[in-house]
């Protein structure tokens, strides 16, 4: 292991625990007094050289590396390299852009080298006791480490939360998208919050309560969980809550973004996920938050509802917006699949998402179930089992969102999750109004309905004697893409 | 000119109607037949051989480029450079990605020729009589051509819609933000049509009334006026409206999508530039949309709503979501002037929008006064006349989402710029939650309300003894940030 942070400790000794000799290099000494410390009396050695570090593992060697992403991946791989033999295997764990990752595993096998890209998520506990684990690309060498992967993973159903994802840096793909849908569940829990504080007027503890009850029924999930410890713990030394004290700035590592953005590029819609994005951004902006709140005060204020109605409204609303959140990242994997011809089996996918990792949830075992029963799924509510719970959902939805609305508290990514559905269930949308204009200023072209190729009109009414033009079809793209062809 | 497509030719005949004598170079003979024809008589001559072209310009030459963006643009600068002499002026007029134009610029500056980007808008009849152009880059070579650009530009209150925008890629940078404005603008009115049509049951003779009605007023826009012509075109022999043949799938070129990526890297929130591209792209998934349709049916129908009184708030509702629109793209060029030194002049900016571009508008006249007055405005929110706008459309804003939320019928647009700025006047948002989870999972680190440093806690109830540890500060970032320090 390179990189002996919590997160690589943490898997050594995970290792350790299951018997693997394992050792670990880090440039800080620090690190290896903690690694020795936390591994006392475990097979797990640390190296604050390299050259010693790949001595003292057996050939072929299997160098996990888990340090930030960017740069250094390179510059580590840069240092490895001239001290590798032939068939020993880079595996990089950490949360690298996927681009990175196909441009690496090329010139690693190029350089006569395996490598791999694993996506790891569970935080510092996974790492310890048990991850998910999204190993992708050189499938020859992940064959080499899947009994240990699947000795550390964690266990659902005596399942291991692992499985090999799909060529290329399909790895790192799905556990980018995996951070996506966890940006998007956490602003759903952040906006859930404030709704029961703002809009109910609730106290931490009543806040608390109704974390836990939704944690022990359908909405079970890991982030409820730890939601619920967050609003059980007491600052030390105080009478109240830490999460009282906490800065209300988020901050982020960029995955989340990275999501949206490759959303755009493959023209997949992602509004949950952009939105929680953006809020994390806006939540930056405290300053400028804080004057805005005195020119546009009053803050929002209690919603002029039934309380136990409401929470049970809330409680479908979470649930629906948590389906469509999970829903627009399986479609996000469905196009990148075909688009990048990962093969990823979203079924497998949801199935070691079920255990180890941050958006572990009760859901992914219906989301599971779906792709199972329809590998080639179009979209998760096309399913028949998430219809009944959209469907039942739906309501409850609307009724908070309107509520807040109404009463001008922000819910932006239940609005986003909402109006994704509501768009998608419409047959006809006003999108032929956007081809017009398109057409009208830009001769971009248009599309006709029953009617096959793509026209352009003169919408000008001082040209309308041309009009009848339309019927011509001209060439896609209209004018802006007309090419001029260099010398060919 | 190099590119005789719609737009090239239109900046040539318009360039020839203001007394310059001009050449232009396209390898298909069909659009130099064009060029001949629609400039019959002005001295605006079309070359099929380049070195011909080039021959028939006097030196130092400026040339401009209207090609489609991406690689074609390298070409041509690859073809054209060797038949250059020192001095010569390379002007890319097309929609290049500003990253693209930022290393052209270097390179071609390297070369020893001239070089700058330059966003024009306004699509054809724009450029035939008068666009609104953005250059930015070399300040030297703009100044050659400053006196044709003010000549041939959009003029508004006898002042030309063109001015030096910055350094470097500042003139492409801020076309991409005029479009990702553009597209924001777009899906409103998008979504503007569903409420009259469906919402509120009109036919298209009553829509294109309230457009014109719209356009007449204070909303007085380009987009809303060829809105308003789109509602008067019929379909030629027939008796219905064009735009009921037209597909509703949107195309799109990808600036927008840019805007939107591009602001994700800025940590800038343009929520309703992204919903724009999202519902582009949902729109693309017709027979999706289709099925979906078919399942969670039925349609959204009428709102139980008195027209005249909606329709106010409609007008209230779109002329908030467009204030909105408009300041998120402001505030996306400020951070980028200070992201990337481009020391833009917003004031300038809005004043040369006003005219020529998609975008103009009589609200740019409210925005250009909040800069002129403000240069280093915050955020255009904070402007007084601006708060009064805004503080009299809001509650029109909140009903008209209200009111759809609940019926069921997507507006995804205006929910998005509402939950935006509902958000932005919250002084204590919900982010906390966000960053104690991240610090719980990922020990990710918080900051705390008056107390410098950044702090991590163990917030996992097994591990409570260790619990007073969160006032220890720690690095910040956390472990997954803690470098391993290659060679150093």
């Amino acid at each position: 292991m390179i990189g002996l942070g919590t997160m690589g400790r943490n898997l050594l000794l995970n290792l350790a625990d299951h018997g693997f000799s394992v050792a670990g290099y880090d440039k800080d000494p620090d690190k290896i007094g903690l690694l020795a410390k936390e591994g006392a009396g475990k097979p797990a050695e640390g190296f604050a050289d390299l050259t010693s570090f790949l001595g003292s593992i057996k050939t072929p060697r299997a160098i996990m590396m888990l340090v930030p992403a960017g740069p250094i991946v390179d510059s580590v791989i840069a240092e490895l390299e001239p001290l590798l033999a032939p068939g020993d295997i880079i595996i990089d764990g950490g949360n690298s852009h996927f681009t990175d990752t196909e441009r690496r595993a090329k010139a690693v096998e190029a350089a006569g080298f395996h490598f791999f890209g694993m996506g790891v998520s569970g935080g510092e506990e996974g790492a310890r006791f048990g991850p998910s684990m999204m190993p992708g690309g050189d499938k020859e060498a992940y064959a080499v480490m899947q009994p240990m992967f699947e000795a550390i993973a964690a266990q659902v159903d005596g399942q291991p939360c692992v499985t090999y994802i799909g060529p290329g840096a399909a790895g790192h793909f799905v556990k980018m998208v995996h951070n996506g849908i966890e940006y998007g569940l956490m602003q759903l829990i952040a906006e859930t919050y404030a709704v029961l504080k703002t809009g109910l007027g609730m106290d931490n503890t009543a806040i608390g309560q109704v974390f836990t009850k939704w944690n022990e029924g359908r909405l079970q999930s890991f982030l409820l969980d730890i939601t619920k410890d967050i609003f059980g713990f007491i600052a030390p030394n105080t009478d109240h809550l830490l999460l009282d004290d906490i800065k209300d700035e988020a901050r982020a590592k960029g995955t989340g973004k990275w999501t949206s953005q490759v959303a755009m590029d493959l023209e997949v819609p992602l509004p949950t996920v952009d939105t929680a994005v953006a809020m994390r951004d806006l939540s930056k902006y405290k300053a400028l938050r804080e004057q805005l709140a005195g020119i546009y005060g009053p803050a929002a204020g209690a919603l002029p509802v039934e309380h136990e109605a409401f929470l049970t409204q809330l409680e479908q609303a979470f649930y629906f917006s948590m389906v469509i959140t999970y829903s627009q990242g399986m479609h996000l994997l469905a196009k990148a699949s075909k688009d990048y011809s990962y093969e990823l089996q979203l079924a497998e996918i949801a199935k070691i998402w079920r255990g180890g990792c941050i958006i572990r949830s009760g859901f992914l075992n219906d989301i599971f179930n779906a792709y199972q029963q329809a590998p080639d799924l179009a979209h998760l509510l096309l399913d028949s089992q998430v219809q009944n719970l959209v469907k039942e959902s739906v309501s409850g939805a609307r009724a908070v969102v309107a509520a807040a609305v109404t009463a001008g508290l922000a819910l932006p990514a239940y609005a986003s999750s909402l109006n994704y559905f509501e768009t998608f269930r419409t047959g006809r949308m006003p999108s032929n109004l956007i081809q017009a204009q398109r057409d009208y200023f830009g001769a971009h072209t248009y599309e006709l309905i029953g009617k096959e190729g793509v026209f352009h009109t003169q919408w000008t009414p001082e040209h309308e004697d041309a009009s009848n033009k339309q019927d011509a079809q001209v060439e896609e793209g209209g004018p802006e893409k007309e090419p001029v062809k260099p010398n060919s």
